[in-house]
């Protein structure tokens, strides 16, 4: 690709990108920053389908490697009157949509101006450039020309999930998993002759929503994979705590549970057992699920205690907001919508019970900046389990790291947070998204050294914790289970 | 005025003013301030009283100009204990109040210092030097020099309305008007051989405010406006059906609707006509206007449509929070005061039943900035109908406008805002207002160019749609109707 | 200590500290700061122990001045899984805790890492080297000889309260008293040669708590303090009134009210009663409660209207959060948490009756900053009798203290805000967190200089104002009463 395509513009991303332009403010930023780019990638929170590294393909073609599986992407084409079909993402009832990738790669091309400030065109011009070597700017003009060079490398053996793994520098990559998922995946890899640590995490939140028309199935789901029945409540727990110790045995080091509000409260042990009862006779009301979701975070915070698996909260999503492109094209079609969240009153019970205790590490995300300053700093600044997990969805961003930073620190200080997770699907920005938040945050601890209110040596130190040492620390990744190879890149 | 006041200091607009003092920030938000600061102005929002503009009176002199009508400025004297009276602000009971508009302005002047470092203070100070060329500070010592340079202007026929509007560079000024309004001054307007273009929009609060001691009045209103009865809910629909009609053929592009809380939802249809009916004899409550005022958004949207008015939502002031003030004195004297708003959940129903439809454009306004980042920025980032109006009212301010930009930036991008609208009834403040606000748009921008987050051709492009192009698309205001001659300013 | 431990760094205070790092804002804040860095401190809220003053015998060794009585430092080091009983902190049951000071201050300096870019460090950081004079950071390394040379320190005249308290240049110190407090201290300290100016503060919170177990207690208190019985509502209220009047003969000038809603209201004369007689009975409810706060605070603004006490409001702190900490340790062992708070409506029944009263002022602080733009500065930027307290706990601090600003100033001005308090009962932090203070101030209003907001001799009067008379004149202090010396150092 050395001659410019017409009226093309160079790609290029600049080595002082992101940081603050004062001259004080930068210089310490990007020498902080030089420390930590070539640390391995530590990815403890994130959805990359593990069959990808199991099976190792290669990838699709542009299109469906890069726009269909990305919310971020056609959410914003969406929002500016793009048809969903007219992106060639599948509908529920088959209605045909556009098949032709080259024709949906020039759509979003001509729209790619949309994603001018923001974290999807930063990650985006980072993966065009560092991952595959595109010298051109993404453009109506410049669609095809970037569309046949990305088609190219991604049939090479260098562009295989693998060997993109091992370049990336990652380290460990954790996945997301229903409770009653087989790993068959994570077996696979584990029983393969590649080196790399692919981990899963533990989410049960299907079992929980027991007013869900599909609860039943999830049950008996649980109850196949263990082998057993699930009569009663007891049986369910039980069921649970097995399938915990199946995730461990298969590497995992926590657990994931999504909730709209972060209620918790233990219900008295003949009210669950009627609660479980009505559910499995499909007569759990809404505010049975309510009740039953907030004793069940109880009862997996004190698994964690006993099992040691780190316990992640995501709240205060409102899922399939649009309930038409719902019913059109499934869930996560960016119709998830944040709401207000209350974390004081509502985490009081659980961190009651288990929040001064050390062995429980409670990791807390939101959607609701307000509660960063208020209630999540001085509750990760009091309580031993409690730390604050990075910038979630929306707010894992420029700005968005800026504003965690400056309302937590103040209260928490940096050692209560849990650095950097990616926390995304798309297998080929995790380097991108890694190198935004190294530089935020070396920007974030250069201008406390430029204000003196650290000093250098202080700020190295924090920087390395922040991207590599916090993570590690927190999820408990430090510690090479026995049956895994240690990797060369770990420090 | 060419010799100094005693102790007066120069009044002097320094050409950086407002823009970050970061070398590399400034050169490039200046440079592209250079680039839109020319632009006709597109005041898409406004509250200028039609009738200026249809009679081209002179303006009356400078404290019942600058002063009486501004709660900005009112508001602020009263919370350092100046009485309004004092400030020559009509009581209710006629009770008397400070004649002398001397005095007024003395008063005001001695108090000016209260505006530091507020955008009223930055406006008024634009406003005395660029439209009434004054050259000295606003001090005790200079308030009757400076009230006799005013008053000498304002009698001049330089200083008439339209001569202003021209000078101005006004492109399209809209106003606000009560649903059943005569339209009489744009009528007026239209049927001149002046240029300008004034146009109405359509505002039905008042009608749908079932439980008000007031709705009958209002309600008879609509009704001799039509000339028909209204008897029923349907009736009452065809005739604001009408209405939008008659603001459409008399050049309005828009609705506006002011609420509380931001309720939407469909009342089944018998429900809706007993609602009504109880209204009519006047025994709606509380709780029937907040079901009905929910259900008259369903209704704008849905005739939005129907006959393609941009529908405004501006929601969470409370108003007449100050009872005694407005026993004394009546609406609008300062005493409105926010509340936080939900829009996720109450916007969900109309959303759903509209919110796909790209005929639709809901501009949305709130004075709870954590909604920015939370719930506007995401849902602007999803449904095709949702744009994002300026910051509306205490946050229409330097820092204000930031915190919108970086707050709602990188998760809706530029191109879901609505670019800027003065929402002034200050004529003479027009100017001061778009100029701050293309200053901050493009020092936001200058931000991003000085931080490599986008390059300067792209800033380029954003500049003019924020400052100009959004504004005209997001209003419908590009497309002269054939009725109207277009503008020579017009790009 | 002239010679360098092993491994240890200097302790450097930047003459430069806190300031943004950009030139042309650190020139101007530099220039504002020098201005106010010598001007008196005036402390119009705390908590210092006045028998500290009255007695003035030496403080105790370092452990147990600056680790054992400071929340700030402890909750931090139990985040991290420190137990409180290492630190010394004594539990209620007696159980024995570390006993050896030197161990706990070991500990402690072996994680004073985790202060890093909060203001606990940036407060200690000042106080050990401006108060103390200690020349090398604190680590695990210098732990002992810092130790050694605190405590050689503390035993010798020169760190005597009353010495310290001329050496800090403090103009005025308030104290904050249980209603039923003999103010013996003070009395003492008024009685006594010192010259020194420490005032009491009237805070009945515990009066207005009727469900709580305690009650009953302090209404007998009440009743003994005043030499009367408390039969009735009547008699209660009245005796209150009384208490008043004896602080104020004691110097006070302020009453101090903590809620966690700040619900305002008045209950009808015969349910007060009621409420009362339940209460007297030991059978009032927590709604009881509840509206009975909300009425009394309707009486303390009509008695502050009547004796011209200024009135502070302190919302929004949900205490004793950690139930496991309180039972074992007592309240104020960290576990206060902030919620969400509303003032728009909940204030509006107090502001509607006294609000537009000059006579009454009405000083609120808040832990939702999200109520800053939204609620709070729309308040005082109207009503006259709001004041907005400085930014209170977790937001005393260098961000906190920019938010605010930046989100107040522009509706508000800076003259509807109360100056600085320090709110602390760390007396050796008083000068450290009035240093950090005036710097911030200096800080915001050079960034309002160098973009050409305000000019420099604004901004040298603002600075002025913010750091010296705002808090002098919010809080009456100005006017020396008759019977108490002026200071040399007041201005």
């Amino acid at each position: 690709m050395s001659t410019a395509p017409p009226g093309a513009s160079r790609l290029v991303l600049h080595e002082h990108r992101f940081f603050d332009s004062d001259a004080a403010v930068r210089r310490s930023a990007f020498e902080l920053y030089e420390q930590t780019r070539d640390l391995p990638l530590v990815c403890p929170h994130g959805h990359v389908d593990p069959a990808l590294l199991a099976e190792n393909g290669s990838f699709p073609e542009p299109a469906a490697l890069l726009i269909l599986p990305d919310h971020y992407i056609f959410r914003m084409l969406h929002s500016r009157g793009v048809p969903l079909e007219a992106l060639g993402i599948p509908t529920r009832d088959g209605a045909p949509v556009e098949g032709n990738p080259r024709r949906i790669w020039q759509l979003f091309a001509e729209h790619y101006y949309l994603f001018r400030g923001t974290p999807t065109g930063a990650w985006l011009d980072h993966e065009m450039s560092e991952v595959f070597g595109v010298q051109w700017q993404l453009t109506g003009g410049t669609a095809q020309r970037i569309y046949d060079e990305l088609d190219a490398k991604l049939r090479s053996d260098e562009f295989r999930p693998r060997a993109l793994y091992d370049r990336f520098n990652i380290e460990v990559l954790v996945t997301t998993d229903r409770a009653t998922d087989s790993l068959e995946h994570h077996r696979t890899i584990r029983n393969s002759d590649w080196s790399g640590r692919v981990l899963p995490t533990f989410r049960p939140d299907a079992l929980f929503r027991i007013a869900s028309p599909q609860w039943s199935a999830e049950l008996a789901e649980l109850a196949r994979a263990q082998g057993v029945d699930l009569l009663d409540y007891h049986a369910f727990r039980e069921a649970l705590r097995a399938r915990r110790r199946y995730f461990q045995e298969m590497g995992g080091t926590s657990t994931d549970h999504a909730v709209v509000v972060p209620r918790t409260g233990w219900l008295p042990a003949a009210e669950v057992q009627h609660v479980f009862e009505r559910a499995v006779r499909g007569d759990a009301t809404a505010d049975d699920q309510d009740r039953f979701e907030a004793h069940m975070l109880m009862e997996m915070a004190g698994m964690s205690i006993d099992d040691g698996l780190v316990m992640q909260l995501h709240a205060g999503a409102l899922r399939n907001h649009d309930r038409v492109l719902f019913d059109r094209f499934g869930p996560d079609k960016g119709g998830d919508i944040p709401v207000a969240t209350e974390f004081t009153r509502n985490l009081q019970p659980l961190l009651n019970a288990f929040g001064n205790d050390a062995r429980l590490t409670l990791v807390l995300f939101t959607l609701d900046e307000a509660t960063y300053a208020r209630e999540l700093a001085p509750l990760a600044g009091h309580y031993p389990a409690v730390t604050l997990g990075p910038p979630w969805w929306f707010h894992d961003s420029i700005e968005g790291m800026r504003r965690f930073r400056e309302r937590t620190t103040e209260t928490a200080g940096i050692y209560n947070t849990a650095g950097f997770n990616d926390d995304t699907r798309a297998f080929c920005s995790i380097p991108a998204r890694h190198d935004l938040a190294r530089r935020m945050d070396a920007n974030f601890l250069g201008g406390l050294v430029a204000r003196h209110v650290i000093g250098m040596p202080d700020a190295r130190e924090m920087a390395r914790a922040l991207a590599y040492d916090l993570p590690r620390q927190t999820y408990k990744l430090a510690t090479v289970p026995d049956t895994m190879q240690p990797r060369g890149g770990a420090l």
